[in-house]
């Protein structure tokens, strides 16, 4: 398949994904939408479950070359304020990431649990507190504080802001450049330590965050059970 | 009705909502439970709506007192971290006020839509608002950030605490006491200035809470739909 049709697909996916939620999207939508045949589709991707998990992967890609991107770009980029903000914003701007972080049951369905029903973040968890213990290392993130806490409130604040619109319906949010405009200020003040090694902390991170989508993913492979093709 | 059998009552529906949820919960369990007749049930409470409304402020007027008390106690009691955190761990605490942060459906059922289908929030949202801006004005609050996007601020990183086991097991948090110390220490380097007048902050959240309470209870008595009796 080319690789513009592939993303074609992907897109389709994603869009009646979002819209209309796992259990309303159909094959045959998708085929619809994309403009192939569904014959098409599932010469490629064996049943729906098998579409939904190719563009998790994907979208999990894209975010990340996104994140490197940004922070290559930033002069700052290697502190670790920038990390975690240019990271929220990426999930902020994808609304599949955004749905990914925010748990929601209604985008997915029960896809995950079926497919992979022990499948745990712990290790990626894992991973990220090693992290932390790296960049106090590094002089980027106080050492003063405990590693395992710092992930943890950061994992709150994020799974806050993710899902936050349930409570505060979005047009009465602020603006989303104020809203991290706050975080940024408030975590550089709360978190940060003073003159780090921001160039070390830029390569450790991206070199964590390659490591870290292949944790994810050999966790997720070895928890998978065997996929059932459909062709409703 | 004895107090005593009012509040056993209402221990027995806030056990029964958080162990089987506002569904699965009847008027007999209830009685069963508390050990009363369904009859004595009735006689004060016209149907399972009215004894979930009468919980509920049972349970916010229990919170804003023991909140009022832990700030008298502290000697520290009337900074702007300590007003946070003492209420987010009276939150943390009490179940059914944590359930009501969470948005937790399970819980709740669609008690809330059905009884007060246009109730908001948004007049007690703008009343924090106000209240941020009068610590502003007493030197408790940094003045440099807006006052909304601080809300906005301190509204996600506690819905994100309150609803975080959703995707991390309560069994690898770290300890409370050390989450909400780390919390302490980053809000008071974040958001709070040095050398404001505490004592005023504390008489001025006491006025400010007691207002909140009565702002949201007549938002909701005014938007409150005709009740049912309901004779299971």
């Amino acid at each position: 398949m080319s690789d513009e049709r592939r993303v074609r697909i992907l897109n389709a996916t994603r869009e009646l994904l979002l819209h209309y939620g796992y259990d309303k999207t159909t094959v045959s939508d998708i085929a619809q939408a994309a403009g192939v045949s569904k014959g098409a589709i599932y010469l490629h991707y064996p049943s729906k479950d098998a579409l939904v998990e190719a563009l998790l992967w994907h979208d999990a890609d894209r975010a990340q070359q996104e994140i490197a991107r940004r922070l290559q770009a930033d002069p700052n980029g290697g502190s670790f304020t920038s990390l975690y903000v240019h990271g929220l914003r990426v999930a902020m701007e994808m609304p599949l990431l955004r749905a990914i972080y925010g748990n929601r049951q209604r985008v997915f369905g029960d896809v995950f649990k079926r497919l992979a029903p022990n499948f745990s973040n712990q290790a990626i968890r894992a991973a990220v507190i090693e992290f932390i213990r790296k960049y106090q290392a590094l002089g980027l993130i106080r050492a003063d504080i405990d590693a395992k806490v710092v992930a943890y409130m950061l994992a709150y604040m994020r799974y806050g802001l993710l899902t936050i619109e349930d409570v505060i319906p979005s047009d009465e949010a602020p603006p989303l450049d104020a809203v991290l405009d706050l975080l940024v200020d408030v975590l550089d003040r709360g978190f940060a330590a003073a003159g780090g090694d921001t160039a070390a902390g830029r390569s450790a991170y991206i070199a964590y965050a390659e490591n870290a989508i292949n944790t994810v993913r050999s966790q997720w492979e070895s928890t998978k059970v065997e996929e059932e093709e459909d062709h409703e």
